[in-house]
């Protein structure tokens, strides 16, 4: 028997699932579930889900003993009619091995893999993290799944998102179409690379506007196999949205805290990543999220009267998504963001790149250093489109306060309000690939199409009189 | 007897700083202290401090009756000599007159107004909002001042923030180096507009390293004559920090709640304006503000030991203090914010228009779209620095963990950690103005000089073995 297998044998009987007390070398005990090891990790160390959520990796070698606490159990019995019913708590249920034909009536989910860290894991030769896993694989490594949902799988592409741009959208969209038009699917989910999944969400919310079932973007902070990974309690929420939200829309379902308490629904576009790395990465901007998964039990939240959410529809397949949406997206739309020091030239040079459309991404209520404001009219008489956003992230551009803000109104630049500027230039790449009217494509970036625009004017603000 | 002149008489006895009841004409009750109305505005209103901080305008024509409940107080005896000890709350008192002669036992403070807000005033005949109000006339339109400091006050320049730039930080840290060098000072507050103050502070903060004394930069969301100003609280808790604070360097005072309840004093380098409005807009960036002004009193926090703050040290003055310092800018410096679709020609672009350095506010952990990958090689091999901040605002960039992140590493890209990429932008602008080596820049843009990397590697991350 070599170190190695004598290593493994503290592993004897104890199988995945199955509850377990780990005494380390200390003394110390670590509790949690035994967690699947993925075949290109090394087998020198064991996974273990901690009740708060978070997965941990042990060395095999710091390992005193192992005591099992309770086995996996296996559901073989047929689920529950009534096995989506809130009330009932299905987190301790687990299905060993998925027989669809009993599952027919769960509804239906269509799962699109386009990559990112949902679908990674660790190479622990190089140390680094790629993108492998299939959603098929997801799906498997993750039994609860097949609680709430029958799920058809498909790796559309395999990308990090920092790599997805407009020509993916195109992509994601039709696949949406049709796995829409197909007309089985209660709802579908997405998973997709964090980096820019508020880019894509956004994107979708435009290109995809009256569809009649949720599409969930999901994406994982860190890794399937690491330690700490939302990946597992991500995805089981974006089921939990696609087949139990009331609306239809473009949705983000990603953690609402660091631990796995709070799994968060946000607005395609009105959601932005705000941490490089925490759990909780995810926030809605100058909102509140649409609702909440706590316990495997949603909640929807209070919808506030400037949003507006179409209502899930399964009726609408077949009858008024057969008309094409509008999916195209064209590129020449330059995100400036300003700084002090910033070049005025630099307008010039972005015109004769080819742009048609500049976001300014502006200071406080949408301003920038008045030298630019000769080189903004001469883009703005060339036919160039200029809007506003701000760069403070939370809080709406008024032009009508300072001095600064009328004079840009005169020259022509025009305000955002509290659209993102992240949104505002993804807005602008699908109307200009969409329309070719400039007037028409000015009056729409500035009209709300999918929740971009929530500002409302307080009747009123302060009590002034 | 006009109208005018009737719905004056219900002022009659009635001055400013009393503590008055108004009865509205709808029998609803509004407690506060009666405020100075400014010149240019309308006579036809009063304006009420009340107890939250708020400031609210009402008209004459809605008020029934004004009874008082208390009148101002004068101080007309001198100070006690323990005025400063936190102990003793003295919210409550006013001086009506300022006799500097009678301030001589308390610190001294220069306040240099250089525009925006919190030195400006609403046009009533424009209705918008025009720098105007000096330094001097702040000064005495706050009173509670004279109880903290004897104030000298100095007009250097008058603009919006959003026309600050890297000429102006010269002319602003000149400004400082006279003030210090005449040796009376015991702190600096300069009162600066909102929109790019972050970057003025962070400027700064590199330009002046071995501070003496703290520098404190103000600002204010609403102006003084406003409904909502914070610009009295803001800058009553400047001069506090400014004298009572025990450490130097530069830093930001600004509200941290949107009452008047804590004023939180921010480093300059891990500043950002999060909101375009609201009066708390300003955060600190992955740590807590060092020290909070609650009821005039101020509280120094924990300051974590990923902190590095130099003792206030007036002794310092004439001594060191005289080497001059490196305070020039160079603003060929160009940031670019990476979003999907970009056109990676861009680099080129921003290379022929002469730039030396380009900060990218990449995705994530620090990415960028591959499609880049060819077109940084090639800047890179002719001589230009590239750095990679993340958009995420939150959290630090690290090129380690995906492919991505290490192919850019090898392409010769430098991650930043956790310096927001408004920070590492001025960074370099000093950096390039004082320093010809690029090697040295280089280096130097990765090392902590002024608080701007505040990211240790922890010990233990996550518990893997």
């Amino acid at each position: 028997m070599s170190a190695n297998d004598d290593l493994q044998s503290i592993l004897d009987g104890i199988k995945v699932g199955d509850i377990i007390n780990v005494v380390l070398n200390n003394n110390s005990i670590i509790s949690g579930r035994c967690m699947p090891r993925y075949e290109s990790s090394e087998k020198d160390h064991i996974i273990i889900k901690l009740n708060n959520g978070y997965n941990i990796g042990i060395k095999l070698n710091r390992i005193k003993s192992i005591t099992k606490v309770s086995s996996f159990s296996i559901v073989t019995e047929e689920l529950p009619e009534k096995s989506l019913d809130n009330s009932i708590s299905l987190k301790s249920q687990y299905r060993n091995d998925i027989d669809l034909s009993k599952m027919s009536n769960l509804p239906k989910i269509a799962l699109i893999s386009t990559g990112g860290t949902i679908a990674s894991k660790i190479d622990y030769r190089t140390g680094g993290v790629t993108s492998v896993l299939s959603a098929k694989d997801l799906y498997t490594s993750i039994p609860e799944l097949s609680l709430y949902a029958s799920i058809d799988t498909e790796i559309l592409f395999n990308e990090y998102s920092e790599n997805i741009g407009p020509t993916h959208w195109n992509l994601i969209a039709n696949k949406i179409i049709d796995k829409i038009n197909s007309g089985i699917y209660d709802g579908i989910v997405i998973s997709h690379g964090t980096d820019t999944m508020s880019y894509t969400a956004a994107a979708l919310s435009f290109a995809l506007q009256d569809l009649p079932i949720p599409v969930i973007l999901v994406g994982a902070q860190r890794s399937s196999d690491r330690p700490s990974s939302d990946a597992s309690s991500n995805l089981i929420a974006s089921v939990i949205f696609a087949t139990q939200l009331d609306y239809s829309g473009v949705f983000v379902s990603m953690h609402g805290s660091i631990s796995d308490e709070q799994i968060h629904c946000h607005l395609g576009t009105r959601v932005r990543k705000n941490h490089t790395s925490k759990r909780d990465a995810f926030k809605s901007i100058d909102i509140s999220p649409i609702a909440v998964v706590k316990e495997d039990q949603i909640e929807i939240q209070k919808i506030p009267s400037n949003i507006i959410l179409q209502k899930k529809n399964r009726n609408k397949i077949n009858k008024e998504f057969n008309v094409i949406p509008k999916i195209k997206f064209d590129d020449r739309v330059f995100l400036l963001k300003y700084y002090p020091g910033l070049n005025p030239l630099i307008l010039e040079n972005v015109q004769k790149l080819g742009y048609k459309v500049i976001i300014i991404e502006g200071t406080g209520l949408g301003h920038i250093n008045k030298n630019f404001f000769f080189y903004l009219k001469e883009v703005i008489a060339s036919g160039m489109l200029v809007f506003m956003t701000s760069q403070c992230i939370w809080g709406r551009t008024n032009l009508n306060v300072y001095d600064t803000g009328r004079d840009l109104e005169k020259i022509g630049v025009i305000s955002l309000s509290n659209m993102l500027s992240e949104t505002a230039t993804v807005k602008a790449m699908w109307l200009l690939a969409n329309y070719n009217d400039l007037d028409y494509i000015r009056n729409k970036m500035q009209e709300n199409i999918s929740n971009e625009i929530t500002y409302i004017t307080p009747i009123v603000e302060d009590v002034i009189s």
